[in-house]
């Protein structure tokens, strides 16, 4: 099929259909605002010219109300028209995206109201893109923010990138990685500050601030001081002073992102001061500015010693920021990654979540995938995120029913880059797409979000719906089926983690180990092991502890258990992967087939685009199959009942 | 102690002693020769100026004897005289370095006759250097012939090379990388070509002709030609050509090397022809120049299924050559590494050395310490080489009766580089000096070189000279104690190939696998197994086929056993690998502390430079011994019998 399609334009596509209606336009709010442009333009996109009359039946009233949240919208029918409000200049360009985007999914008018605001105030987007043009977990092409150790790039994509951004509520982007090398350093400084000015402005009409990541030992690198002690005068002032010039060339710079006493990056532990003590320098300098700190909490021993069975990598991070609650300053967010270790496609959720009453904290997610496929092999990261928000925090509460309170913005790494299409797999713009929902609204539904995004992208046939949809919404069991069994982890290629090595990690400096021997495999991280469970609420504590209640999904996370242990299929342990395994390949050869009978429905280009990443991932699931299976065959010595190959 | 010493000198150490005799020479050739300049030059770098006297009693007279073999010479005493006579320049130029080096090793003058010819006419170095200065396996800083993409050298130092390798007898040196980047290519054209003459007259005064590493499409990539066949006339043309064009600028070149269908390097198998037909096509084009061919043998298939146990990799370079036999012209050498796999610390011989009648070999050995501990790790190579030419090539033959038959050149990757004392690790000089000499005569004695060495290089220090001589003689057991066991080889780090990975290759496309699982370990290579058996000799295959006559350091290269099976020592074969680890970390301590006690018999620098690297192997040895012993104690869940800690 060759239906005019393109990839660039992601979920805005254009022309896509009949408008439902012709509109006019009345901007109610007094001044010029960028939502009555978008919503000209975008329905131009849409609809062509034509669906715009100013003599039209329906009339759009697009203004600003303020007894609405400032980001909150309203969608209102009043008779053949629709009010549009929002609580402020960006609430209402929500609004409009949320109305465009109805009609486009639903293919008709809104005949209800629909009012809505965001769960938190913060929601980022954090690139990792180095100035080199390189991005580090990057895999749809290189950096469109920079080249040549610059700040270089096409003023023209990066608006279409901010409105891709802004029509699903993303309203602060970190541009830099959080690794910061040495040219990066010069963001702080003028030599890069009126560059960094010019792109914040491209990004302000879309109501979408700048973060800067920031290197701890700025003030000496930078500055010249002969420490980066926190707690010294000097660096206070210096951060004071580099803050200050930072904000005289953006003065609605959200603030810092940093990446402290983690992988090599220095941090305030080195200098025998507390992660409080070092976030809150930095903190006091953004405070007069309203400025805020992301402080990741990606802490923890990489210089692990395998032999060493004591020390528990999932451990540290808790341990290192729990008992500091109530000593951040008021403007620091602790940025956590969703699981205790990093990214995995099955942890438990970061016990350090919701933990702390007196702290302000910012869930942290990765669309980039790192650990997940590369944008090679398909994954559906809201699945994920679903669990994630639903695993319970203690007795009365959920983990999402921690955001907006004790957890109040919501980041995830991009998966974005020069790829034409954005995100190399074409299907992984979804991910984009679903994180604005999501960090919007975390009460979220999978199959509406899944839905839409479809729609949007291909259109509204049924066929199409289902078909992908269900490729989509299986996606992360299926990598799951064939990836590292149980919870365990971490299978994976060193440095690439791409592909299966089940000893990648085993004997090395990272603290993730699988300890699989002929007798068992897993890690015992109760209490009468590591104690990794006595982190959790006690009523979670007790489900993990048990091996009975534990989601077996965790097992192998939490319990050493014998090859032959039963699970509650009635299979053994080593059936399970096995059959999982096997199972794996066979759902990534089903997503084969129903995608190519979807061929003469899909755009040629988006049909082969997909078809060649499906036949990647079936041969990476392969890969794992084979692997996997053959190194616990070889271990366990246990054969298949069902008598299949195993090397 | 702070002894002088220079270890950029290496075994020709400056003012080392006293000299046992005041002298003259006399140069009788009739011309002036190198050998005189390097008689004068040394003695007075030995002994000091004041060991030259026209009016001595000691008489060297130095001459040319046409009954002698060309490279051959001889060492006579008449009365208080010598007469050192060579077969021709450079003959008597070895006969100088071998007076002068047995004054320096036994401090007195020879009592009796010394007359000695190689046993081979080319005694090659190979230099894998790259012209961006990198040099694949270089373990001592960067190349001292290339930077920046250009040939750039200190002449002095090149100078000082070509004495060291002289002074060992070696008379051919191929100084770039056998895998042909882009700008290598152009050593072949009137770009760089007047700098390689430049380079051969530097060699040229000691007896070293140069060899030129060609890769096999230049036809395509240098003379635009749309193939490299072979048998095309224009590729014919195009290389008689460029060989004639070679051979203006340097007459005595000694030819070219290449690496072709190997590895990524094409060759004449992509197109549809056979070895000899890419070998014969260059050869054609040397003959008239006497220039010869080596044509390395390293021919597999690099992209293998590991899931694949029929193809097994050590049978590919007997299965592509063999048939071949009598096919190459008479200036071809087929270059072939001593094992079928790849410079592995215990590899069964290559089946292919000795085994065409009608087709001329050069054997390879390595000096750079790839799988071998990087110059980091002490490996004596000799050691390993007197058991490969002692390994029986038939029922009457040891490999080592083949060399100068079959075997008509014996060749090695280089272990130099830029640092000041040549190979990164000061005990490594030993390698190369070791290699001229068993190149010359693959018949010697491990003792008297590792004591010569020594000697030359420290002195006669009695405890000196036992001590190291300990060490070094013991090195490569104890590497192998801490390895990978019984001949398995390949449990290395990929790419890097220093430290241990049990798996790194387990699941690559490389062709080396160890298959171990709960149950057993090893490649059944016999004729009912892989087959690889059968390429030997009837006497040898029976040997190796056989478990009881299977020497045991090839035990699990030629067999599949169980953990449980009996060595001859009584041990269990796992047993056998616990005491074999924990014994290599314990002999590295007791490396550790002989080196100690020599103290204060050591120059300060060489006691320094050496432990730190004794430290690094100790530290290596133990990261083998625990990763190795865990993995089989994980796979086999049987326990030490000595209840040593493995995790």
């Amino acid at each position: 099929m060759n239906k005019p399609f393109n990839d660039y334009a992601a979920w805005l596509q254009v022309k896509t259909g009949e408008s439902p209606a012709q509109f006019r336009i009345v901007n109610e709010t007094g001044k010029q605002v960028q939502a009555v442009k978008e919503c000209k333009l975008l329905l131009e996109q849409f609809y062509g010219k034509e669906c715009l009359n100013e003599k039209a039946f329906c009339t759009l009233y697009l203004k600003e109300e303020s007894n609405l949240e400032k980001e909150a919208y309203r969608i209102e029918k009043k008779e053949d028209d629709y009010h549009i409000a929002g609580g402020s200049e960006q609430g209402l360009l929500y609004g409009v995206y949320a109305f465009l985007l109805y009609l486009r999914v639903n293919g008709s008018l809104p005949a209800y109201t629909i009012q809505s605001e965001p769960a938190v105030s913060y929601r980022v987007i954090n690139h990792w893109d180095n100035m080199d043009g390189s991005i580090e977990r990057g895999y749809a092409g290189s950096s469109f923010f920079f080249s040549e150790e610059d700040l270089s790039y096409d003023p023209i994509r990066i608006e279409d990138y901010a409105r891709l951004l802004a029509s699903v509520g993303i309203n602060i982007l970190s541009f830099n990685n959080v690794n910061v090398k040495p040219a990066a350093m010069n963001l702080l400084t003028e030599k890069q500050l009126p560059k960094v000015a010019k792109l914040a402005e491209l990004f302000r009409p879309f109501g979408i601030r700048l973060l800067i990541s920031v290197h701890f030992d700025s003030p000496v690198l930078l500055g010249g001081l002969s420490t980066a002690d926190p707690l010294d005068e000097k660096v206070k002032a210096w951060w004071e002073e580099t803050t200050d010039l930072v904000y005289q060339y953006i003065p609605d710079l959200a603030g810092f992102l940093i990446k402290a006493d983690s992988e090599f990056q220095n941090g305030p532990k080195s200098l025998g001061r507390t992660q409080a003590d070092g976030a809150n320098v930095l903190a006091s300098a953004l405070k007069k500015h309203d400025g805020v700190l992301f402080w990741r909490c990606f802490v923890y021993n990489c210089q692990q010693d395998w032999r060493d069975s004591k020390t528990d990598r999932p451990k540290a991070a808790y341990e290192e920021f729990y008992p500091l609650d109530g000593k951040f300053a008021d403007n620091v967010y602790l940025q956590i990654k969703y699981g205790p270790t990093d990214f995995q496609v099955r942890e438990p959720n970061s016990p350090l979540l919701g933990a702390m009453s007196d702290t302000k904290q910012a869930l942290e997610f990765q669309l980039a995938q790192e650990y997940t496929g590369h944008q090679i092999d398909l994954y559906h990261w809201a699945v994920q995120w679903k669990e994630i928000l639903n695993e319970p925090r203690d007795k009365q509460n959920k983990l999402k029913d921690c955001i907006g309170k004790q957890i109040q913005s919501i980041c995830a790494v991009s998966n974005t880059g020069k790829d034409k299409n954005w995100t190399g797999h074409l299907l992984a713009q979804l991910n984009l797409f679903a994180f604005g929902k999501v960090a919007w609204n975390p009460d979220f539904s999978l199959e509406e979000i899944t839905k839409e995004w479809i729609a949007l992208t291909f259109g509204t046939d049924s066929e199409v719906l289902e078909k992908v949809g269900k490729i989509l919404l299986d996606s992360r069991k299926v990598y799951e089926h064939y990836n590292a069994p149980l919870g365990i982890g971490w299978m994976v290629n060193p440095d690439i983690h791409y592909g299966p090595n089940v000893n990648g990690y085993e004997f090395s400096h990272w603290g993730t180990y699988h300890r699989a021997s002929c007798f068992a495999i897993g890690i015992d991280r109760t209490k009468t092991g590591t104690g990794f469970t006595l982190q959790y609420d006690s009523f979670v504590q007790e489900l993990y502890e048990n091996k009975e209640t534990c989601p077996e999904h965790f097992l192998l996370f939490f319990h050493r258990l014998p090859y032959t242990y039963q699970l509650k299929s009635g299979k053994t342990l080593i059936q399970h992967i096995y059959d999982t395994h096997f199972q794996g390949v066979e759902e990534v050869e089903e997503f084969l087939s129903l995608w190519d009978s979807l061929k003469e429905k899909l755009p040629e280009q988006a049909y082969e685009s997909v078809r060649e990443r499906l036949e990647r991932q079936h041969k990476n699931a392969l890969e794992w199959r084979d692997q996997i299976n053959t190194y616990f065959y070889r271990m366990s010595g246990i054969p298949d009942e069902k008598k299949r190959l195993i090397y």
